[in-house]
């Protein structure tokens, strides 16, 4: 096809393309495949969201109040989709008295509370209270609702990975017949069950595709935190950090996300390395920076940033930091499409060559 | 927000809707959820095809080969997918005498061949010479390369995980520095190692998330098949149905993709059913007609059809009929998505509303 | 065979027998199975073997402190086997300031603490220090030693699965070429990093047959047990029961072993069951009485009594009690040998049909 | 204890063993652990055998059939054991018109046919003719028996995990009620089902535990073999090496023995090794030696001979040569027991230090 063609050539290619798209096909040959929207490094400062969710929780009406929610919609995603290719990041407000009717879904879900108390989350007839800093786990098909009985708003952030189990034609969701899923279970039982961890209760079966803990709580994670970072250097690429595991398996917490709690003591500096699959971050106290395939990126307590796969990264506290994370790499590790290599050069740490600008909409 | 409201109470929502659009968000309370494209069951007759597949081996040159393909470009995708939601189902033909670059890819891919012979697959230094009806594997990240030593062209069908790796951005590829891979392995030796199935060579130490099988021979999956039908009647829903899988675990032929071969005898009619997961079928040899959502489609030899997640499906044979299929349901499986119900009503029949028409262009 | 045998039969019989033998044969029709020396249910009672131990104490010099030790020999098994018969339950000494070289063994061990303190053990360069209750895990093949710190002597229960290793034919076992092994890591850091059970250390990489918790604490399962027993019944054979679990896994502590703790609250009378694979039970506090096969076992706080496989067997407790008990059924599991059935009339009680009493030796 | 003791001393010392006596213990300091019998590399000579069993088949009468069996007896077992210290490995003759009853037990069974016709086994349903090399499974609680169609004797190896499942007390056997359990199943459905091994049937739900295959046909299997033999050199220690797997799992054929067949071609010398785990080895046919422990012990087609737990062992062939061998190595990995080690000096071989020799009775 370098030559020029004739003219004649040209119309009969014309009419065979028109053929072609007569019986739903395309040629691949001719498939410019545009460039895809591939989500890009970013970052959301909490000081930019907080005021907007204030007044959000003022001009969103109680019966809405489950979609009171502003998503972080990844710039590089055309401003419709998520904050990763796979996976959503969005903060939702809940007003004092609020209460959110029960209801389910194949997507599963995740909360971890930037600020507020006395709110609860209930799952599968257990309720337990949340507090900033607490990771909790709403997973695939549980039944599930919330409500707000202190007399402040509470502001969370939400995790999904609905955009995957859409991609993969697999959404269903269900509204409980009541409001409120009916309590048969004492509350925050779990985290008496399996707080302990290593000790299994012998006469509870559960599925072990979820963890069957539904609030990790912060001060028990900060605890084992910083007792580890007093006498390990732990990861080189992800500091002091603990996989919220599945007590009955080991493994990742839900099914299609992996969680973590990285502690950097103040001046870590972390090596630089790159894997597939999109990572948020969440940082629950401190304040420092990463470096995201050449770009700086500076964040505070509260902020939400995201690392998408394959890009190089790496971590600087200047104060002690606690961030959370989370990750697709368990659906990517069963098909082979796990990858991950460190960044070889400059002793493991990528140049500077720019600080990062918010996108302006 | 039932009420109507003020003009001011408009404008300040307004700015409100700027702003957080400002910081690369918005807001879910005022997301319309467009309808999803989504996959519509659909099928391609070969009739159509293959003239156009003919007409494509002269005006694509040979530098071009590898793309000389046909997409079965699903129209409920709006005609810029592939064939279901995460699986491409495309048709390729390889002229005489024509080699294809040595290349891998993170996707993984199977060949089913419609017509031809004489042409192989080469993958990982091991040569493979195809037949109509063979399925072949090339899994991911496996070298594979593939040429045309007879004197007429082949078609295959080529299917391919590629949308849902893409999905996954885990997308890598990579050319040989050579044209050709080096040969190796003696020809074939995958099937003597494997043809037997249960007698495992212990010296060999490979991958367990893809099958050691590079081919499947339609020779002896039809002799299985036949033997079979004698003395069973197989699955309600499948018909006389083997799976190929893994012979080092027993599981799918490749992590991504479960392929299957179901044949109906003369008359056979299946209960109907559905499952997430959507279906490519290929009708190796006979005639029939499946009943999908109601909606009647008529096959015959070397037709492709799919199924679409969730999609009530039920098959009858007119003449005994072989047909390969493949399905991503080992993705959902892990993650707790897969789900699949009978069709109770009506002895498990669907009641037909239509039969189906193409869509035109 | 039934017929009396003519004279000159028998003797042409006794000479194919003869000439049998001498090809180191034996024919299977004459063989008398003489009945098995099988595990009998048995109780031995910690006021029986303090003052015995007290007295080896001082009759067993420290040379020989690593053998100061009294078997719990199953009088079923002619006096010359372990407790069940896979399982050893020992009673061991060890005096103020001794120190047990280090060495290592492919049988795995367990120390259920008895009484003492200021003693410790180390596990691959590990220090525990252990106090009464206390579960500590010296697995298969791991470098392990102990010393007494303190000035009074520690007693402890040593479970070990040897007898099953010595019938693999897969005994070994190492003295390390110094004293002791170096202190490679900070004391108790296994606690440290697997105290929080669902909070996994991501950079620490360790075998998965055995958990890497070398030292279960008394005082957390105590606090698990007895928090779980204000809301729950807990199992009706075992009562409130934990297992001591691998949190990388969530499987047994020990890939032969696995490890519990019931509680019994006060006046609890759990179902008789039966189900294969010997158990050992140590009674860590309380008192009540156990039934096995229709024998009334009475039981105080120290005392160690074994239920063979395949012996029903229920709970009574008088008092709240806490009881220790390890068994091989993961041995079992995956070779399908594993099987348990509830006892069913009398709802579900044994009738009582005699008092324990210890066999003369 | 190593100054001489006064008198009043050991007095002392004789009534404290007395008193630890009279609790059911034992001190283990004064535990002489007796040599341990031990399984010792031997070699049963099928010339020695056939005279006999066929003396066997007329001296023992029908009713007691299936005790006519000559087991191979360890000669360091005490000549009370089976042939390895956890295998059984026996003769048995069947004569014409013999049927054995049904029954099943939680031993799992093999069987390799040595000589013989039209003799048939039925497993769960399912009959299965036999011939020479033909490898059988009937696995942990399966129905079966056997019968006799043809006019001459048919003789077998039977091997059985039997001492085993008696050292782990899980010893279960059950008659059926009637003589023989009913044919459900087509005969020999299950090698039609699982023949192409690769391709699975997807309607059939059978334990994971054991192979689905009832009868590995030798003609089969000597196909691979010879075919494989042609282009690869195998594994340096077992020659052209196929293992009977599990075609549901790529695992052992049953879940306390792996089964191999090894072809080993004229005048190969394979490298010696060492392994946990005893092994049966069967001629199938063909001559050569193994050298055992330093020992060479000549074969010829249908001897028995075993290598015990880590015995170093290698295997020369006069002329091409099959052998069945069996091990229990399964029970050992998931416990962390199998260790293997190549022979490094004398470039893989040991230096031969005798020839083997009977031991006389």
């Amino acid at each position: 096809m370098q030559e020029p063609m004739s003219g004649s050539r040209m119309e009969d290619l014309e009419l065979f393309y028109e053929e072609v798209k007569r019986y739903q096909s395309r040629p691949l040959w001719v498939s410019r495949t545009d460039p895809q929207p591939k989500a890009v490094p970013y970052l959301w400062k909490y000081q930019d969201f907080r005021p907007l969710l204030f007044r959000a929780a003022e001009i969103v009406p109680m019966e809405m109040a489950e979609r009171r929610v502003l998503i972080f919609s990844n710039p590089g995603l055309l401003g419709r989709g998520p904050a990763t290719s796979t996976l959503s990041a969005n903060l939702q407000i809940i007003n004092p008295g609020e209460v959110a009717p029960s209801h389910r879904h194949t997507a599963s879900a995740l909360r971890l509370i930037v600020e507020g108390d006395s709110a609860y989350t209930a799952v599968e007839g257990e309720k337990t209270y949340m507090e900033p800093g607490d990771f909790i786990t709403t997973p695939n098909w549980l039944w599930h609702d919330h409500g707000n009985e202190g007399d402040r708003p509470m502001v969370w952030l939400d995790g999904l990975d609905s955009t995957l189990v859409n991609a993969l034609d697999a959404t269903f969701r269900e509204e409980y017949p009541e409001e409120s899923q009916p309590l048969t279970k004492p509350t925050e039982v779990s985290q008496r069950l399996y707080a302990a961890g290593s000790l299994r209760p012998t006469w509870v079966d559960r599925s072990r595709l979820h963890s069957p803990l539904i609030n990790y709580k912060f001060a028990q994670a900060y605890d084992a935190l910083s007792t580890l970072a007093r006498e390990s250097e732990g990861s080189p690429f992800d500091g002091i950090c603990l996989e919220y595991s599945n007590p009955q398996t080991g493994g990742p917490a839900m099914a299609s996300m992996a969680c973590y709690a990285s502690l950097f003591p103040a001046g870590m500096h972390t090596q630089a390395h790159r894997h597939t699959g999109g990572v948020v971050y969440h940082v629950i106290t401190g304040s420092g920076y990463s470096v995201i395939n050449g770009v700086r990126f500076d964040w505070t307590a509260k902020d939400t940033f995201v690392v998408p796969s394959w890009a190089f990264h790496e971590h600087v506290a200047t104060e002690e930091s606690v961030v959370f994370w989370y990750t697709d790499t368990p659906v990517l590790e069963p098909l082979g499409l796990y990858r991950e290599e460190p960044y070889e050069e400059n002793g493991g740490h990528q140049r500077v060559t720019g600080n990062f600008a918010p996108i302006p909409a």
